[in-house]
């Protein structure tokens, strides 16, 4: 029995749908059914519905964007950096395997050769080097809060998307904001990521950090170009001239923009496809929100 | 009508005792009568007992030192970064003044023309510059919860003492440690921090940050001289070597040695006695342990 923390929010979602489609029974914790804030109460919960792996899905993201996070710093907190660290005590005193859903925003760039950053390379966007968002510094703490966490898989979502227009999904992203910032990124496929890291459970891979990214990486360019190929929008993208030019324009907090290396996971046989494959596959079978009933 | 939220703590205790003496009254908020950390639960207990000024004195320090925090970085981090936060919402909703006790082991050294840090000096021991412990980097996350807070006091105490034997007393941890660390440090007599931070609200003092520190600085071989001619107790004291040795051999996390400003305090008419008088006057009215009844 798979019980799913924060299961009602994108990712969460997400794992719901792949478990149904798996007739694999699950139990959603969410907020309405307890303070999973409170180590008691969580321990009672997944006593109660025989939990036998912990996925933790929710995280506190800002809407729209990140920019929101520095503004809701306490709810940011609690959610990305508490958490994680709540549910590791619950989790090892229940002797429960667990697996916590984080993410790629703690770097930034590529390393000094040009590759992606790979599970040994320390964070280098995050509190510690002062650079980084409210939200990014949050989730780098809540990854520091499972350092020697026992029977733990970290599992590192970077900019989710799939077919599925939704404000959430990066190609709507792309589709909706006036101007694009150019950048390279690792991108997650959605239905990918959530089944590689039940597959890390069912495949009883070794616990530890997993960069769950389809291998290799994007530009903004890339992906408008894309768009404009499958015919998603007529629109003509625009961009700033520069990265100075969208902080000062467009954001208040700094953008990760990143490269990860997820060779780990394709060693360990999870089904991540290349990132070119799984961006042409969502595009072709693209589901505008307006046509959704 | 003051309510203390941790007022069952060693800073809080200090608090009631003044309030006790003034006959000021108050309420303690206390984790046994409201879950502070949930807002609702909170504001709704301000508001049902009549507060009319909200005093932080909860935090998390770990037993029997600093170390303790690296291993219980979920209360470390609920405790002093995200409560002021959410004691900062319930406040502002509801339109209540208040204070927040924090400390000054945010700072490391002295400025580099070898002053105290004023109020107008960033911190410089905090998950920002990677160089501190667990605890330090939480407190400085607990003051950026409160930039542009309104209505609120930040008042920063460092190394509490005063005449009462007891572990968390800077006097008697330098009798009971082994080994001593030479070190340059702004220190804080307990009932004088308390009784600047209630002067604060009673004088209408402006609001924002105060360094409660009493003015002056002192060396632990000043103490520790001290310490033998009140004959507190007749121990040689040894020393560390070097930070490097006391770091090796002692202790788990940085320390933070730290000289403050606290003119700003001073001129605001906070009731703050020199460094050198404070510490002779606990030494000199000292109460043992052992004959406490």
């Amino acid at each position: 029995m798979f019980a799913i923390i924060g299961g009602s929010g994108y990712v969460g979602t997400a794992f719901q749908k792949l478990m149904s489609r798996d007739q694999q029974p699950f139990y959603v914790v969410s907020r309405e059914n307890v303070d999973y804030f409170d180590k008691n109460a969580l321990a009672a919960k997944l006593r109660e519905v025989g939990a036998t792996f912990v996925i933790n899905a929710a995280g506190f993201t800002g809407r729209p964007n990140v920019d929101a996070c520095e503004l809701r710093k306490p709810e940011c907190l609690a959610g990305n950096a508490l958490l994680p660290g709540v549910i590791r005590e619950v989790c090892e005193d229940l002797k429960l395997p667990w697996g916590h859903v984080s993410s790629g925003c703690i770097y930034t760039g590529t390393t000094s050769d040009g590759a992606g950053f790979t599970e040994l390379d320390a964070p280098n966007f995050s509190f510690r080097q002062n650079n980084c968002s409210y939200y990014s510094g949050c989730k780098a703490l809540g990854e520091e809060m499972l350092v020697g966490a026992e029977q733990c898989y970290v599992w590192r979502l970077r900019i989710p998307f799939d077919e599925h227009d939704s404000p959430r999904n990066y190609i709507t992203k792309m589709m909706r904001y006036d101007r694009l910032l150019q950048a390279t990124n690792s991108l997650s496929q959605l239905d990918e990521f959530v089944a590689s890291c039940v597959a890390c459970w069912t495949k009883r891979v070794d616990f530890g950090i997993y960069n769950l990214t389809n291998p290799g990486h994007v530009t903004t360019s890339d992906v408008v170009e894309m768009i404009g190929k499958f015919g998603l929008c007529k629109k003509q993208f625009s961009f700033f001239e520069t990265e100075a030019e969208f902080m000062q324009l467009a954001a208040s907090t700094p953008r990760s923009n990143c490269v990860l290396d997820s060779s780990k996971a394709i060693a360990a046989g999870l089904p991540l496809s290349p990132i070119g494959e799984a961006l042409e596959r969502a595009m072709k079978n693209w589901i505008p929100a307006a046509s959704v009933s």
